[in-house]
C-alpha cells in the first residue's frame, strides 16, 4: 500500500502476480478509504487474511497524516497476522515505474515553501536503486545536484510546479513525462519489496518522514534530555 | 477500460489525471465485474454520467468474448450519453507502460497453436508509434521480425511461454520485465487516446479481432455472397 500522499494506492499479489488492485487520487480520506478497499481487493482476489504472508507499506517521505495511516494499518496487520513486515521509500516506488535499464530518474515531492523531498535513483537490474539518498531540501539544491550528474534523466513526482526551473537549468538533458508514470502504484511498492528483507523491529517501525514538524521541532527544543524518545511516543 | 484478456481494467481521468483506476487479474468475469467497477470509481471521483465527454476501450486483439464486453460497453455508454468513443489497440497499451524514448517494443498475446497476436512499437514522444502492424500469426514468424530488427528490444505481454525462444534466438538483445509491467493499464489506454480522433459511425464499431473463430470461418465459407456482412450482424 502506498498513502504518502494525495493518491491511496492498494495491491494484492501473489509472489510477482498481480491479483488485484486501486489507485485513488481524489481525496486525502485515507483513514476512511484504506480498510475498506484493502479489504475489498483481497474479496476479490479471494485472498483470506490467513493467506498474506507479508505487508508492504511506501513509509516515506510524504505526507505525515499519509504516512502514518499506512504506516499504522501496515504494522496492525504485520502484528495482528504474524506476519512480515517491509517499507519501501515513496520516492523509489514512483522511480520504479521507469522501466529503462541505466536511467537515472529524479524524484521530488512538493514540500512547500521551495523545499522539495526529493532522491535520485538509476534503474539497474529493473530496480531503482540509491545514486543520492532521499532529503528534505531546498529545491535549488536538488537542481544543483542534477546539474552536476551531466546526464540525461527523467523527473518524476510533483513536477508541475518545477518544471519551468528544471528545463531552464537542464535543457533537454531532462525529460518530463506524461503525469501518469509519476502516479504511485503499489504494484511497483511490492516489486520493490521483492528484494528487501522483513523488518525485525515491527514495533519500532516509523515512517520515514526526513523532515521534523513544527510541533515536534518546538518541543525536541524544550525537551533537549528526551534524546531518543520520539515527540509522537511522549506526546 | 480494457478487458481484452483475463485482466480486467478500468480508470476515470480528469484530461491527463487519472482520477481513479482499478485492475483486477483474478477471474475473467467481465460481463459481471465490469458495469459495477465503472459505477463504483465513477462514484469514487464523484464523476456522474453527464459529466462524461469520452469513453476509451481497448479494442483488441485479445479473447472474442472479452473483447465483445468492452467494446459493447464501451459503445453503450457513447450512444446513450451521446459523447464520443475511441478505440485503443491492445497491443499498443501494454506498450504504453514504456516510457523510454525510441525504445523498440514488442508485445505478444498467446494465440494458442503457437501462434501469436503480436506487434512491434516504438516510444515516440512519448507514445507508442506502430513498427510491424498487429497481426495473427505463427510465433516462429514473429520472432523471425524481431530478429531482423537488429535492436534491442522489451517483449511484454504473454511472455512466459515464448521467453526461452525470445532468449535463444535474440540474446541479450531482448529483455523480458517483471510481468508488473504486463499488466494492462486503462490509465495508458486513456494516455494513448489523447491523440486520437473519436469514431466517427459508433454503431458500426466492432472490435479488432484479427482472426476468425472457427464458427465464422465456417459461416463465411458457406455464405460467399455475403461479403461485406459480418457473421455477428447476420447470426
Amino acid at each position: 500500500m502506498d498513502t504518502s500522499n494525495q493518491p491511496l494506492s492498494v495491491a494484492v499479489l501473489e509472489d510477482s502476480r498481480v491479483l488485484a488492485t486501486e489507485t485513488v487520487t481524489v481525496e486525502q480520506k485515507h483513514a476512511a478509504y484504506l480498510a475498506p478497499i484493502i479489504e475489498r481487493l483481497m474479496a476479490t482476489s479471494g485472498v483470506k487474511p490467513a493467506d498474506l504472508d507479508r505487508v508492504v507499506v511506501a513509509d516515506g517521505p510524504g505526507s505525515y497524516t499519509g504516512l502514518r495511516i499506512g504506516v499504522t494499518t501496515a504494522k496492525t496487520l504485520a502484528a495482528t497476522l504474524n506476519i512480515e513486515l517491509v517499507g519501501v521509500s515513496s520516492l523509489q516506488t514512483l522511480a520504479a515505474n521507469i522501466s529503462h535499464e541505466n536511467q537515472l530518474v529524479a524524484v521530488l515531492f512538493d514540500g512547500r515553501n521551495d523545499n522539495v523531498f526529493a532522491g535520485v535513483y538509476r534503474i539497474h537490474q529493473g530496480v531503482p536503486t540509491e545514486v543520492t539518498a532521499d532529503a528534505h531540501q531546498p529545491f535549488d539544491q536538488f537542481l544543483e545536484t542534477l546539474d552536476k550528474a551531466h546526464e540525461s534523466l527523467i523527473v518524476l513526482g510533483d513536477t508541475a510546479h518545477f518544471e519551468d526551473r528544471l528545463v531552464a537549468q537542464l535543457g533537454d538533458r531532462v525529460t518530463v513525462l506524461n503525469p501518469v508514470f509519476s502516479l504511485p502504484q503499489a504494484t511497483q511498492v511490492a516489486r520493490i519489496a521483492q528484494q528487501l528483507p522483513a523488518i525485525k523491529d515491527v514495533d519500532g517501525f516509523v515512517p520515514r518522514y526526513l523532515r521534523l514538524t513544527k510541533a515536534e521541532a518546538d518541543w525536541q527544543a524544550q525537551h533537549p534530555k528526551e534524546d531518543g524518545h520520539s515527540y509522537v511516543e511522549k506526546i
